[in-house]
Protein backbone atom coordinates (compact mmCIF):
# COMPACT_ATOMS: atom_id res chain seq x y z
CA UNK A 1 0.00 0.00 0.00
CA UNK A 2 1.36 3.69 -0.97
CA UNK A 3 0.64 6.42 0.97
CA UNK A 4 0.40 10.10 -1.09
CA UNK A 5 -0.12 13.43 0.47
CA UNK A 6 0.26 15.36 -2.67
CA UNK A 7 -1.89 15.49 -5.91
CA UNK A 8 1.05 15.26 -7.85
CA UNK A 9 2.22 12.19 -6.22
CA UNK A 10 -1.02 10.44 -6.27
CA UNK A 11 -1.98 11.54 -10.19
CA UNK A 12 1.65 9.83 -10.34
CA UNK A 13 0.66 6.79 -8.64
CA UNK A 14 -2.71 6.55 -10.91
CA UNK A 15 -0.91 7.27 -14.08
CA UNK A 16 -0.13 4.00 -15.19
CA UNK A 17 -3.53 2.47 -13.44
CA UNK A 18 -5.31 5.06 -15.62
CA UNK A 19 -3.18 4.18 -18.91
CA UNK A 20 -4.15 0.32 -18.32
CA UNK A 21 -7.69 1.55 -18.51
CA UNK A 22 -8.01 -0.45 -14.50
CA UNK A 23 -11.12 0.26 -13.06
CA UNK A 24 -10.68 3.35 -9.76
CA UNK A 25 -12.60 2.64 -6.94
CA UNK A 26 -12.61 5.66 -3.86
CA UNK A 27 -13.74 5.61 -0.88
CA UNK A 28 -13.55 9.16 0.89
CA UNK A 29 -13.30 9.02 4.54
CA UNK A 30 -11.96 11.89 7.47
CA UNK A 31 -10.38 8.74 8.76
CA UNK A 32 -10.51 7.70 12.95
CA UNK A 33 -11.31 4.54 10.28
CA UNK A 34 -13.94 1.71 12.10
CA UNK A 35 -15.30 -1.23 10.92
CA UNK A 36 -17.82 1.03 8.60
CA UNK A 37 -14.91 2.54 6.73
CA UNK A 38 -13.60 -1.18 6.44
CA UNK A 39 -16.36 -2.32 4.67
CA UNK A 40 -16.61 0.42 2.38
CA UNK A 41 -12.86 -0.97 0.96
CA UNK A 42 -14.30 -4.58 1.25
CA UNK A 43 -16.77 -3.72 -1.65
CA UNK A 44 -14.75 -1.30 -3.04
CA UNK A 45 -12.15 -4.87 -3.20
CA UNK A 46 -15.34 -6.67 -4.79
CA UNK A 47 -15.82 -4.56 -8.03
CA UNK A 48 -12.25 -2.18 -8.97
CA UNK A 49 -8.81 -3.64 -9.62
CA UNK A 50 -7.26 -0.13 -7.81
CA UNK A 51 -8.72 1.00 -4.40
CA UNK A 52 -7.67 4.73 -3.31
CA UNK A 53 -8.95 5.75 0.17
CA UNK A 54 -8.74 9.45 0.87
CA UNK A 55 -7.84 10.97 4.58
CA UNK A 56 -8.60 14.47 4.88
CA UNK A 57 -10.47 16.10 7.75
CA UNK A 58 -12.02 18.58 5.75
CA UNK A 59 -12.16 22.69 7.53
CA UNK A 60 -15.13 23.64 5.41
CA UNK A 61 -17.89 21.09 6.41
CA UNK A 62 -17.06 22.10 9.71
CA UNK A 63 -19.53 24.71 11.81
CA UNK A 64 -17.88 27.87 13.85
CA UNK A 65 -19.02 25.21 16.85
CA UNK A 66 -18.26 22.43 15.33
CA UNK A 67 -14.98 20.27 16.49
CA UNK A 68 -12.83 20.85 13.78
CA UNK A 69 -9.66 21.02 15.58
CA UNK A 70 -10.10 18.28 18.06
CA UNK A 71 -11.48 15.94 15.25
CA UNK A 72 -9.55 12.77 15.99
CA UNK A 73 -6.63 12.39 13.56
CA UNK A 74 -5.12 9.00 13.64
CA UNK A 75 -3.27 8.37 10.42
CA UNK A 76 -0.70 5.79 11.73
CA UNK A 77 -3.45 3.55 12.93
CA UNK A 78 -5.90 4.05 9.97
CA UNK A 79 -3.20 3.11 7.64
CA UNK A 80 -2.82 -0.09 9.52
CA UNK A 81 -6.36 -0.93 8.70
CA UNK A 82 -6.17 -0.01 5.65
CA UNK A 83 -3.38 -2.46 4.65
CA UNK A 84 -5.13 -5.25 6.00
CA UNK A 85 -8.21 -4.57 3.74
CA UNK A 86 -6.51 -4.41 0.71
CA UNK A 87 -6.32 -0.92 0.04
CA UNK A 88 -3.89 0.33 -2.26
CA UNK A 89 -3.18 3.84 -2.34
CA UNK A 90 -3.68 6.47 0.88
CA UNK A 91 -4.25 10.08 -0.47
CA UNK A 92 -3.33 11.74 2.85
CA UNK A 93 -3.43 15.66 1.56
CA UNK A 94 -2.73 18.72 4.17
CA UNK A 95 -5.22 21.50 4.20
CA UNK A 96 -2.12 23.36 2.73
CA UNK A 97 -2.45 20.77 -0.74
CA UNK A 98 -6.21 21.16 -0.91
CA UNK A 99 -7.43 24.82 -0.36
CA UNK A 100 -3.67 26.56 0.45
CA UNK A 101 -2.70 27.61 -3.04
CA UNK A 102 -5.42 30.67 -3.60
CA UNK A 103 -8.33 32.12 -2.32
CA UNK A 104 -11.06 29.41 -3.00
CA UNK A 105 -14.27 31.58 -4.72
CA UNK A 106 -16.46 28.38 -6.03
CA UNK A 107 -19.25 26.67 -3.82
CA UNK A 108 -21.76 24.14 -4.84
CA UNK A 109 -24.93 24.15 -3.31
CA UNK A 110 -27.39 21.19 -3.53
CA UNK A 111 -30.88 22.77 -2.59
CA UNK A 112 -33.71 22.01 -1.19
CA UNK A 113 -32.61 18.04 0.57
CA UNK A 114 -29.61 20.06 2.77
CA UNK A 115 -31.86 22.56 4.10
CA UNK A 116 -33.30 20.15 6.90
CA UNK A 117 -32.78 16.97 8.86
CA UNK A 118 -28.95 17.46 9.61
CA UNK A 119 -29.05 20.38 7.28
CA UNK A 120 -30.90 22.52 9.77
CA UNK A 121 -28.72 21.82 12.41
CA UNK A 122 -25.04 22.90 10.21
CA UNK A 123 -25.59 24.96 8.15
CA UNK A 124 -23.11 25.18 5.29
CA UNK A 125 -22.35 21.65 6.20
CA UNK A 126 -23.25 20.28 2.87
CA UNK A 127 -21.73 22.88 0.84
CA UNK A 128 -18.52 22.16 2.15
CA UNK A 129 -18.86 18.67 1.71
CA UNK A 130 -19.94 19.32 -2.42
CA UNK A 131 -17.10 20.95 -2.53
CA UNK A 132 -14.48 18.50 -0.84
CA UNK A 133 -16.23 15.74 -2.43
CA UNK A 134 -16.50 17.18 -5.88
CA UNK A 135 -12.55 18.06 -5.49
CA UNK A 136 -12.22 14.83 -4.62
CA UNK A 137 -13.65 13.19 -7.63
CA UNK A 138 -12.00 15.41 -9.61
CA UNK A 139 -8.77 15.11 -8.67
CA UNK A 140 -8.76 10.91 -8.40
CA UNK A 141 -11.14 10.46 -11.22
CA UNK A 142 -12.40 6.80 -10.05
CA UNK A 143 -15.10 4.94 -12.13
CA UNK A 144 -17.05 4.03 -8.60
CA UNK A 145 -17.20 6.05 -5.37
CA UNK A 146 -18.35 4.14 -1.89
CA UNK A 147 -20.49 6.00 0.52
CA UNK A 148 -22.21 4.41 3.81
CA UNK A 149 -25.74 4.68 4.05
CA UNK A 150 -25.63 5.32 7.79
CA UNK A 151 -25.29 8.94 6.58
CA UNK A 152 -27.62 8.38 4.01
CA UNK A 153 -28.32 12.87 3.61
CA UNK A 154 -24.74 13.00 2.34
CA UNK A 155 -25.49 9.90 0.23
CA UNK A 156 -28.52 11.32 -1.47
CA UNK A 157 -26.64 14.97 -1.73
CA UNK A 158 -23.70 13.09 -3.77
CA UNK A 159 -25.87 10.82 -5.64
CA UNK A 160 -27.95 14.31 -6.86
CA UNK A 161 -24.68 16.05 -7.43
CA UNK A 162 -23.01 13.72 -9.40
CA UNK A 163 -26.10 13.46 -11.51
CA UNK A 164 -27.04 16.89 -11.79
CA UNK A 165 -23.90 17.58 -12.59
CA UNK A 166 -22.92 14.84 -14.74
CA UNK A 167 -20.11 13.37 -13.13
CA UNK A 168 -18.94 10.22 -14.94
CA UNK A 169 -18.33 8.66 -11.60
CA UNK A 170 -20.40 5.65 -10.41
CA UNK A 171 -21.85 6.49 -6.51
CA UNK A 172 -22.80 2.89 -4.60
CA UNK A 173 -23.81 3.08 -1.38
CA UNK A 174 -23.19 0.14 1.57
CA UNK A 175 -25.70 -1.09 3.96
CA UNK A 176 -24.58 -0.07 7.54
CA UNK A 177 -22.45 -1.69 9.52
CA UNK A 178 -23.85 -2.23 13.10
CA UNK A 179 -22.48 -3.25 16.18
CA UNK A 180 -23.48 -6.58 17.48
CA UNK A 181 -26.47 -5.39 19.95
CA UNK A 182 -27.33 -3.14 16.78
CA UNK A 183 -25.58 0.25 17.07
CA UNK A 184 -24.72 1.95 14.05
CA UNK A 185 -20.88 2.30 13.93
CA UNK A 186 -19.54 5.92 13.83
CA UNK A 187 -16.46 7.71 15.07
CA UNK A 188 -18.54 9.32 17.63
CA UNK A 189 -19.61 6.16 19.60
CA UNK A 190 -15.73 6.51 20.98
CA UNK A 191 -17.04 9.84 22.52
CA UNK A 192 -19.51 7.74 24.58
CA UNK A 193 -19.21 6.80 28.88
CA UNK A 194 -19.57 3.28 29.24
CA UNK A 195 -23.22 4.46 30.57
CA UNK A 196 -24.37 5.64 27.42
CA UNK A 197 -22.90 3.07 25.40
CA UNK A 198 -25.54 0.93 26.69
CA UNK A 199 -28.65 2.91 25.80
CA UNK A 200 -27.47 3.82 22.58
CA UNK A 201 -28.87 0.96 20.80
CA UNK A 202 -32.63 1.94 21.59
CA UNK A 203 -31.86 4.06 18.57
CA UNK A 204 -31.63 0.75 16.27
CA UNK A 205 -34.18 -0.80 18.20
CA UNK A 206 -36.77 1.48 17.97
CA UNK A 207 -36.33 1.96 14.11
CA UNK A 208 -36.99 -1.99 13.89
CA UNK A 209 -39.98 -1.31 15.84
CA UNK A 210 -41.09 0.61 14.31
CA UNK A 211 -40.67 -1.62 10.80
CA UNK A 212 -42.81 -4.10 12.83
CA UNK A 213 -45.31 -1.99 12.91
CA UNK A 214 -45.58 -0.70 9.68
CA UNK A 215 -45.73 -3.40 8.39
CA UNK A 216 -48.53 -4.67 10.80
CA UNK A 217 -50.56 -1.55 9.54
CA UNK A 218 -50.00 1.34 12.20
CA UNK A 219 -50.00 4.43 11.05
CA UNK A 220 -46.64 6.69 9.82
CA UNK A 221 -46.99 9.19 11.98
CA UNK A 222 -47.95 7.54 15.13
CA UNK A 223 -44.68 5.20 14.35
CA UNK A 224 -42.70 8.27 14.75
CA UNK A 225 -44.28 9.53 17.66
CA UNK A 226 -43.82 6.21 19.29
CA UNK A 227 -39.71 6.43 18.50
CA UNK A 228 -39.76 9.71 19.77
CA UNK A 229 -41.20 8.82 22.97
CA UNK A 230 -39.00 5.57 23.53
CA UNK A 231 -35.78 7.92 22.74
CA UNK A 232 -36.80 9.94 24.99
CA UNK A 233 -37.95 7.27 27.86
CA UNK A 234 -34.25 6.11 27.47
CA UNK A 235 -32.73 9.57 28.28
CA UNK A 236 -31.95 10.66 24.41
CA UNK A 237 -32.56 14.13 23.80
CA UNK A 238 -34.23 14.05 19.92
CA UNK A 239 -33.09 16.19 17.44
CA UNK A 240 -35.24 15.19 14.40
CA UNK A 241 -37.58 11.48 14.16
CA UNK A 242 -38.85 11.59 10.74
CA UNK A 243 -39.94 9.88 7.42
CA UNK A 244 -38.75 10.60 3.95
CA UNK A 245 -38.62 8.61 0.17
CA UNK A 246 -35.32 7.54 -0.77
CA UNK A 247 -34.53 10.52 -2.48
CA UNK A 248 -35.51 12.76 0.56
CA UNK A 249 -38.67 14.06 -0.52
CA UNK A 250 -41.21 14.65 2.87
CA UNK A 251 -43.54 11.38 3.37
CA UNK A 252 -46.61 11.22 5.96
CA UNK A 253 -48.21 8.26 4.50
CA UNK A 254 -46.81 4.86 4.23
CA UNK A 255 -47.61 3.95 0.52
CA UNK A 256 -44.10 3.56 -0.80
CA UNK A 257 -40.60 2.41 -0.03
CA UNK A 258 -39.73 5.24 3.10
CA UNK A 259 -36.49 6.01 4.85
CA UNK A 260 -36.71 6.53 8.65
CA UNK A 261 -33.98 9.50 10.05
CA UNK A 262 -33.36 9.50 13.78
CA UNK A 263 -30.86 12.34 15.52
CA UNK A 264 -30.41 12.39 18.84
CA UNK A 265 -28.56 13.65 21.74
CA UNK A 266 -27.47 11.50 25.07
CA UNK A 267 -25.14 13.55 26.95
CA UNK A 268 -22.90 15.33 24.63
CA UNK A 269 -22.95 12.67 21.74
CA UNK A 270 -25.05 13.19 18.97
CA UNK A 271 -25.91 10.12 17.37
CA UNK A 272 -27.77 9.60 13.88
CA UNK A 273 -29.18 5.92 12.32
CA UNK A 274 -31.81 5.92 9.35
CA UNK A 275 -33.76 2.43 8.14
CA UNK A 276 -35.06 1.59 4.40
CA UNK A 277 -38.01 0.47 4.83
CA UNK A 278 -39.52 -1.25 2.22
CA UNK A 279 -43.38 -1.00 1.18
CA UNK A 280 -44.69 -4.36 0.48
CA UNK A 281 -48.13 -4.59 -0.97
CA UNK B 1 -17.34 15.71 -39.00
CA UNK B 2 -20.22 13.96 -37.07
CA UNK B 3 -23.01 15.04 -35.14
CA UNK B 4 -24.20 14.27 -31.78
CA UNK B 5 -27.43 15.04 -30.08
CA UNK B 6 -26.94 12.90 -26.95
CA UNK B 7 -24.41 12.16 -24.23
CA UNK B 8 -24.39 8.26 -25.20
CA UNK B 9 -23.83 9.08 -28.88
CA UNK B 10 -20.91 11.66 -27.84
CA UNK B 11 -19.26 9.32 -25.14
CA UNK B 12 -19.42 6.09 -27.98
CA UNK B 13 -17.41 8.46 -30.23
CA UNK B 14 -15.44 9.89 -28.06
CA UNK B 15 -14.19 6.43 -26.15
CA UNK B 16 -11.86 5.34 -29.00
CA UNK B 17 -10.32 8.39 -28.76
CA UNK B 18 -9.87 7.92 -25.01
CA UNK B 19 -9.04 4.53 -25.13
CA UNK B 20 -6.00 5.43 -27.34
CA UNK B 21 -4.55 8.19 -25.04
CA UNK B 22 -5.85 11.10 -27.49
CA UNK B 23 -5.43 14.81 -26.91
CA UNK B 24 -9.32 16.09 -26.57
CA UNK B 25 -9.75 19.64 -27.05
CA UNK B 26 -13.58 21.34 -26.62
CA UNK B 27 -14.76 24.67 -27.20
CA UNK B 28 -18.22 25.37 -25.45
CA UNK B 29 -20.74 27.71 -27.97
CA UNK B 30 -24.03 28.44 -27.83
CA UNK B 31 -23.70 28.52 -31.62
CA UNK B 32 -24.70 31.58 -34.52
CA UNK B 33 -20.78 30.98 -34.77
CA UNK B 34 -18.56 33.76 -36.27
CA UNK B 35 -14.87 34.38 -36.75
CA UNK B 36 -14.29 34.29 -33.04
CA UNK B 37 -14.84 30.72 -32.64
CA UNK B 38 -13.79 29.48 -35.65
CA UNK B 39 -10.58 30.93 -33.83
CA UNK B 40 -10.88 28.93 -31.15
CA UNK B 41 -11.63 26.07 -33.21
CA UNK B 42 -7.94 26.81 -35.58
CA UNK B 43 -6.44 26.96 -31.91
CA UNK B 44 -7.66 23.59 -30.26
CA UNK B 45 -6.84 21.99 -33.73
CA UNK B 46 -2.89 22.74 -33.10
CA UNK B 47 -2.79 21.18 -29.84
CA UNK B 48 -5.38 18.28 -30.17
CA UNK B 49 -6.04 15.28 -31.80
CA UNK B 50 -10.08 15.73 -31.71
CA UNK B 51 -11.61 18.70 -31.54
CA UNK B 52 -15.29 19.01 -30.32
CA UNK B 53 -17.76 22.07 -30.58
CA UNK B 54 -20.27 21.33 -28.46
CA UNK B 55 -23.76 24.17 -29.38
CA UNK B 56 -26.37 24.49 -27.22
CA UNK B 57 -28.13 27.43 -25.79
CA UNK B 58 -27.95 27.14 -22.27
CA UNK B 59 -31.41 28.35 -21.08
CA UNK B 60 -30.38 28.77 -16.86
CA UNK B 61 -27.74 31.61 -18.02
CA UNK B 62 -30.27 33.96 -19.55
CA UNK B 63 -32.54 36.18 -17.47
CA UNK B 64 -36.04 36.51 -17.01
CA UNK B 65 -36.13 39.71 -19.48
CA UNK B 66 -33.29 38.04 -21.92
CA UNK B 67 -33.57 36.90 -25.27
CA UNK B 68 -33.60 33.08 -25.04
CA UNK B 69 -36.52 32.05 -27.57
CA UNK B 70 -34.61 34.40 -29.85
CA UNK B 71 -31.38 33.47 -29.10
CA UNK B 72 -30.45 33.21 -33.02
CA UNK B 73 -30.58 28.95 -33.86
CA UNK B 74 -28.32 28.48 -36.68
CA UNK B 75 -27.40 25.03 -36.62
CA UNK B 76 -27.10 23.71 -40.19
CA UNK B 77 -24.74 26.97 -41.31
CA UNK B 78 -22.99 26.15 -37.92
CA UNK B 79 -22.28 22.71 -38.89
CA UNK B 80 -21.06 23.88 -42.13
CA UNK B 81 -18.77 26.22 -40.74
CA UNK B 82 -17.23 23.92 -38.17
CA UNK B 83 -16.31 21.53 -41.01
CA UNK B 84 -14.42 23.53 -42.71
CA UNK B 85 -11.76 24.35 -39.64
CA UNK B 86 -11.33 20.61 -39.05
CA UNK B 87 -13.90 20.25 -35.72
CA UNK B 88 -14.19 16.47 -35.61
CA UNK B 89 -17.32 16.01 -33.83
CA UNK B 90 -20.13 19.00 -33.10
CA UNK B 91 -22.28 17.92 -29.81
CA UNK B 92 -25.96 19.59 -29.92
CA UNK B 93 -28.45 18.04 -27.33
CA UNK B 94 -31.63 19.28 -26.59
CA UNK B 95 -32.47 21.10 -23.42
CA UNK B 96 -34.32 17.91 -22.08
CA UNK B 97 -30.65 16.41 -22.88
CA UNK B 98 -28.94 18.51 -20.78
CA UNK B 99 -31.16 19.25 -18.20
CA UNK B 100 -34.40 17.11 -18.37
CA UNK B 101 -34.63 13.85 -16.58
CA UNK B 102 -34.88 14.89 -12.86
CA UNK B 103 -35.10 18.12 -11.42
CA UNK B 104 -31.79 20.12 -10.68
CA UNK B 105 -30.68 20.88 -7.16
CA UNK B 106 -27.76 21.96 -7.67
CA UNK B 107 -25.95 25.19 -8.41
CA UNK B 108 -22.33 26.37 -8.70
CA UNK B 109 -21.76 29.99 -7.52
CA UNK B 110 -18.28 31.33 -8.55
CA UNK B 111 -18.60 34.15 -5.90
CA UNK B 112 -16.76 38.16 -6.08
CA UNK B 113 -15.63 38.23 -9.50
CA UNK B 114 -19.06 37.29 -10.67
CA UNK B 115 -20.85 40.34 -8.69
CA UNK B 116 -20.04 42.99 -10.83
CA UNK B 117 -18.80 44.34 -14.61
CA UNK B 118 -21.86 42.40 -16.43
CA UNK B 119 -22.62 39.96 -13.53
CA UNK B 120 -23.99 43.28 -12.25
CA UNK B 121 -26.63 43.33 -14.62
CA UNK B 122 -26.94 39.52 -15.14
CA UNK B 123 -27.96 38.19 -11.60
CA UNK B 124 -27.16 34.33 -11.76
CA UNK B 125 -25.59 34.76 -15.44
CA UNK B 126 -22.56 33.21 -14.46
CA UNK B 127 -24.13 30.23 -12.40
CA UNK B 128 -25.94 29.15 -15.37
CA UNK B 129 -22.42 29.57 -17.39
CA UNK B 130 -20.65 27.59 -14.19
CA UNK B 131 -22.95 24.80 -13.89
CA UNK B 132 -23.61 24.33 -18.18
CA UNK B 133 -19.82 24.38 -18.83
CA UNK B 134 -18.91 21.55 -15.71
CA UNK B 135 -21.89 19.89 -17.07
CA UNK B 136 -20.13 20.06 -20.18
CA UNK B 137 -16.44 19.09 -19.00
CA UNK B 138 -17.72 16.27 -17.67
CA UNK B 139 -19.58 15.16 -20.28
CA UNK B 140 -16.75 15.68 -23.00
CA UNK B 141 -13.85 15.19 -20.45
CA UNK B 142 -11.26 17.19 -22.84
CA UNK B 143 -7.94 17.80 -21.84
CA UNK B 144 -7.83 21.63 -23.21
CA UNK B 145 -10.90 23.25 -23.18
CA UNK B 146 -11.10 27.04 -25.30
CA UNK B 147 -12.67 30.27 -24.44
CA UNK B 148 -12.07 33.64 -25.97
CA UNK B 149 -10.93 36.41 -24.50
CA UNK B 150 -13.62 38.69 -25.73
CA UNK B 151 -15.63 37.31 -22.66
CA UNK B 152 -12.85 37.97 -20.24
CA UNK B 153 -14.77 37.72 -17.42
CA UNK B 154 -16.30 34.25 -17.81
CA UNK B 155 -12.78 33.09 -18.94
CA UNK B 156 -11.88 34.22 -15.65
CA UNK B 157 -14.40 32.30 -13.84
CA UNK B 158 -14.09 29.32 -15.43
CA UNK B 159 -10.29 29.46 -14.45
CA UNK B 160 -11.35 30.42 -11.31
CA UNK B 161 -14.25 26.77 -10.81
CA UNK B 162 -10.96 24.48 -12.50
CA UNK B 163 -8.72 25.76 -10.21
CA UNK B 164 -11.11 25.89 -7.02
CA UNK B 165 -12.58 22.42 -7.89
CA UNK B 166 -9.45 20.93 -9.24
CA UNK B 167 -11.18 19.86 -12.91
CA UNK B 168 -8.18 17.95 -14.88
CA UNK B 169 -8.75 20.29 -17.55
CA UNK B 170 -6.54 23.14 -19.09
CA UNK B 171 -8.49 26.32 -19.70
CA UNK B 172 -7.26 28.50 -22.75
CA UNK B 173 -7.50 31.92 -23.39
CA UNK B 174 -7.60 33.09 -27.11
CA UNK B 175 -6.96 36.32 -28.16
CA UNK B 176 -10.42 38.63 -29.49
CA UNK B 177 -10.79 38.35 -32.87
CA UNK B 178 -11.66 41.64 -34.49
CA UNK B 179 -13.35 43.23 -37.78
CA UNK B 180 -10.70 45.02 -39.88
CA UNK B 181 -11.64 48.32 -38.06
CA UNK B 182 -11.28 46.66 -34.82
CA UNK B 183 -14.89 45.83 -33.71
CA UNK B 184 -14.89 42.83 -31.25
CA UNK B 185 -16.65 40.14 -33.48
CA UNK B 186 -19.64 39.10 -31.63
CA UNK B 187 -22.80 37.22 -32.18
CA UNK B 188 -24.76 40.47 -31.32
CA UNK B 189 -22.85 42.69 -34.31
CA UNK B 190 -25.55 41.36 -36.58
CA UNK B 191 -28.60 43.11 -34.56
CA UNK B 192 -26.10 46.45 -35.39
CA UNK B 193 -28.13 49.25 -38.21
CA UNK B 194 -25.94 50.43 -40.62
CA UNK B 195 -25.70 53.50 -39.08
CA UNK B 196 -24.50 52.03 -35.46
CA UNK B 197 -22.48 49.33 -36.99
CA UNK B 198 -19.96 52.77 -38.02
CA UNK B 199 -19.91 53.56 -35.07
CA UNK B 200 -19.56 50.71 -33.13
CA UNK B 201 -15.55 50.53 -33.51
CA UNK B 202 -15.02 53.24 -31.40
CA UNK B 203 -15.08 51.24 -28.62
CA UNK B 204 -11.90 49.66 -29.42
CA UNK B 205 -10.68 53.42 -30.42
CA UNK B 206 -10.92 54.52 -27.42
CA UNK B 207 -9.35 51.86 -25.88
CA UNK B 208 -5.94 51.65 -28.05
CA UNK B 209 -5.92 55.48 -26.92
CA UNK B 210 -5.67 54.59 -23.54
CA UNK B 211 -3.41 52.27 -24.31
CA UNK B 212 -1.20 54.59 -25.60
CA UNK B 213 -1.88 57.63 -23.15
CA UNK B 214 -1.29 54.93 -20.30
CA UNK B 215 2.11 54.04 -21.49
CA UNK B 216 2.51 57.98 -21.40
CA UNK B 217 2.13 58.21 -18.12
CA UNK B 218 -1.19 59.36 -18.22
CA UNK B 219 -3.50 58.79 -14.41
CA UNK B 220 -5.58 55.51 -14.76
CA UNK B 221 -8.75 57.36 -13.36
CA UNK B 222 -8.23 60.32 -16.13
CA UNK B 223 -7.80 57.54 -19.00
CA UNK B 224 -11.17 55.86 -17.78
CA UNK B 225 -12.58 59.32 -18.54
CA UNK B 226 -12.02 60.05 -21.16
CA UNK B 227 -13.21 56.49 -22.40
CA UNK B 228 -16.21 57.35 -21.03
CA UNK B 229 -16.64 60.72 -22.38
CA UNK B 230 -15.36 59.26 -26.01
CA UNK B 231 -18.31 56.71 -26.09
CA UNK B 232 -21.02 59.49 -24.81
CA UNK B 233 -20.14 61.43 -27.74
CA UNK B 234 -20.21 58.74 -30.53
CA UNK B 235 -23.89 58.16 -29.16
CA UNK B 236 -23.14 55.29 -26.75
CA UNK B 237 -25.59 55.02 -23.67
CA UNK B 238 -22.14 53.48 -21.20
CA UNK B 239 -22.80 50.81 -19.17
CA UNK B 240 -19.08 50.61 -17.32
CA UNK B 241 -15.40 51.66 -18.16
CA UNK B 242 -13.40 49.80 -15.76
CA UNK B 243 -9.63 48.39 -14.99
CA UNK B 244 -8.80 45.20 -12.99
CA UNK B 245 -5.83 43.04 -12.62
CA UNK B 246 -6.07 39.89 -15.00
CA UNK B 247 -7.62 38.37 -11.76
CA UNK B 248 -10.17 41.09 -11.79
CA UNK B 249 -9.29 42.36 -8.37
CA UNK B 250 -10.07 46.30 -8.41
CA UNK B 251 -6.87 48.78 -9.11
CA UNK B 252 -7.29 52.51 -9.88
CA UNK B 253 -2.99 52.94 -10.29
CA UNK B 254 -1.62 51.58 -13.23
CA UNK B 255 1.24 49.93 -11.95
CA UNK B 256 1.17 46.41 -12.47
CA UNK B 257 0.03 44.64 -16.09
CA UNK B 258 -3.99 45.59 -16.02
CA UNK B 259 -7.14 44.94 -18.66
CA UNK B 260 -9.73 47.61 -18.90
CA UNK B 261 -13.01 46.54 -19.80
CA UNK B 262 -15.59 48.29 -21.53
CA UNK B 263 -20.09 47.63 -22.05
CA UNK B 264 -21.83 50.17 -23.80
CA UNK B 265 -25.06 50.08 -25.58
CA UNK B 266 -25.60 51.58 -29.24
CA UNK B 267 -29.42 51.55 -29.92
CA UNK B 268 -30.67 48.45 -28.11
CA UNK B 269 -27.52 46.53 -28.38
CA UNK B 270 -25.28 45.95 -25.45
CA UNK B 271 -21.37 45.35 -27.03
CA UNK B 272 -18.75 44.56 -24.88
CA UNK B 273 -14.88 44.72 -25.47
CA UNK B 274 -11.15 44.76 -23.26
CA UNK B 275 -7.88 45.05 -24.00
CA UNK B 276 -5.12 43.59 -21.81
CA UNK B 277 -2.55 45.99 -21.08
CA UNK B 278 1.34 45.74 -19.99
CA UNK B 279 2.38 47.61 -17.70
CA UNK B 280 6.05 48.66 -19.05
CA UNK B 281 8.88 49.44 -16.08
Amino acid sequence: MKTETSIQGLSASLNPARSARKIIGFIPTMGNLHEGHLNLVREARKLCDVVVVSIFVNPIQFGPNEDFDNYPRTLEQDSHLLAEVGCDIVFAPSVEQMYGHHPRLTNIRVGEITNDLCGLQRPGHFDGVAVVVTKLFNIVQPNYAFFGQKDYQQLAVIKQLVRDLNMPIEVIGVPIARAEDGLALSSRNGYLSAEHRQIAPVIYQSLKQAEQDLHAGKALLDVLTEIRMQLTQAGFVVDYVEARTPMLQKSDQFDQDIVLFVAAKIGNTRLIDNLQIKHIL
